[in-house]
């Protein structure tokens, strides 16, 4: 397909008319009519051979993962998305089922979260796929969760279980067919995150002090959230939550779960604080609903630094741990 | 610098605060306050190799094209940009001069139109240097200008000269710097277009049918102007603007200036239709803000096909012309 056929199937994919969208696909640039003045904005890029590669997944799952991690940077806020832009590039002219499998994927985590595609772009590429999602969405009432606002003794909280994507992303990377049957869980939990927006929302109502989501690992994730607040933390390593697959699959592997627990990124579980008697009711909130969620820290003083301890007392520091594109 | 010291410079770079932006730089998310319920939001992608190349841009001037870019779709909506966000990614870790020559080429032509840099993406690529930018802005106050309003006799009209930016590629490729000294204007054009934000918000006060930005060259982009309205089009060749910098090279080097002027694109001027008696007002008033315009064609019924006549009553069929990224 050529360019101009590329984007009139994708038009055509997204259909419409659909609320909200008052410029739709196919002109300079789409319109959307927001219900509040502030528009949470967030980007995210994604390359072949960088945050994927084409032996492990499927089109369908890059397209997912794609509007996953743009997303997941609204539910963070505590926002919900509404909108998003998709710019593609392909090293060579795909073929429409190329392009469905891809924007289907897409469009298929992106619905289910309330989010409309309503433009984008696409053009050649030097090497490989690449794709950017754009993301803009409603703040919660009483206005963004930011990493800047934890404060001194507030508790340390996270959605779901920690890790799944990256012992996923160690069985695809051994291209063991037999574990990638038995690990279920922990494969869709890498090519098909679910971000957490209802879970954000519900955060954000609770005026949470400090939010993030688990795209780098809990470790430089909790890091940001110090360094934004002004703030040092203590993890307590044995309460951070494992799911049965990840802790079987480390053991058969022979792999401390803690690494992929603290430095394995691309869950887009919520990490957030929130003041003691707060949070135990944000986890009842949460669990009524059948969303896990759990304790796993405290903040501390900016001088006591960022630190996990497990559960034999060993301090594990957790600055530089975690995804680095640049190490 | 690694991913979070590129993230810090930009951060400082942006400075602020700034009117509207409510969340920077540094978070999941920006948040940006809008004046109007309706926000215009398009994302253009550049990749070295494709869109540009190290050996005749400086990091400066691909930072400057890749908001050009965007900012040039507002503008063909009739729009104002407002705030940007920006995905980059390096094949190596960047210097921070680097950084601070790409950024400021970005911030340069993205202040000088109102629209400030509110957050985006670091990491790495797979090859090559890649970036996506994506702007958002206010409509006009009767609403956005499509692609698809134009009607049958209505005329064509365009800002500023045709194929300049096209003959600045010739130019940059053939390694001249004998004529890139002769030729500054061709150079500058390619190099560092300027978005015609204000000529854009003046055709849209004015009513104009229909509008799109010259990013593939006039022949596809008055295609598109024929198929989304349902039309053809008569394009008088002769009528086109040409710089005599255009002319004179085209003669030097034996092009056929039509090949530039018509299939030429990245020149970002702005190509619209409108009702005879009212283009004449719209001239009038650019010509009044030294904004340079042209009218080059009328809107014919669709069975009369998109084509250009030449000074010699030759036909040129438009479909097909222009750059295709998948040729």
């Amino acid at each position: 397909m050529n360019e101009r056929e590329i984007v009139a199937l994708i038009r055509e994919m997204a259909g419409g008319p659909h609320p909200g969208v008052e410029v739709q696909i196919g002109d300079d640039a789409a319109v959307f009519r927001f219900p509040t003045p502030d528009v949470l904005l967030t980007v995210d890029s994604l390359y072949e051979g960088v945050h994927f590669d084409m032996d492990t997944y499927e089109l369908s799952d890059v397209g997912w993962k794609t509007a996953a991690a743009g997303i997941s940077d609204i539910a963070a806020m505590g926002g919900e998305p509404l909108c998003a832009l998709l710019s593609l590039a392909f090293e060579r002219p795909p073929s429409s089922a190329e392009v469905l499998a891809l924007v289907g994927g897409f469009r298929e985590v992106s619905i289910l979260n309330g989010c409309e595609l309503v433009g984008g772009d696409v053009c050649r590429s030097p090497g490989g796929l690449a794709l950017t999602v754009t993301v803009a969405g409603k703040p919660p009432d009483h206005g963004p969760v930011r990493r800047s606002g934890a404060r001194e003794g507030d508790l340390v909280g996270v959605t779901g279980c920690a890790g799944d994507s990256a012992a996923g992303l160690f069985i695809l990377q051994r291209g063991d067919d037999g574990a990638r049957e038995r690990f279920p869980g922990l494969v869709e939990a890498h090519l098909r995150p679910k971000p957490r927006v209802l879970a954000g929302t519900i955060l954000g109502e609770h005026g949470v002090s400090a939010m993030e989501d688990v795209s780098d690992g809990i470790a430089p994730d909790i890091c940001h959230i110090c360094s934004e607040s002004g703030l040092g933390c203590e993890i307590q390593a044995d309460l951070i939550p494992l799911s049965d697959e990840l802790k079987e699959l480390a053991e058969e592997a022979s792999v401390d779960p803690m690494t992929w627990a603290l430095s394995g990124g691309e869950d887009y579980e919520l990490l957030f604080t929130a003041p003691p008697g707060r949070l135990e009711r944000i986890l009842d909130s949460l669990g009524k609903l059948d969303i896990p969620a759990s304790r796993i820290g405290v903040m501390r003083p900016a001088g006591e630094g960022c630190r996990a301890v497990d559960a034999e007392g060993e301090t594990i520091e957790l600055k530089g741990l975690g995804y680095e594109h640049f190490a």
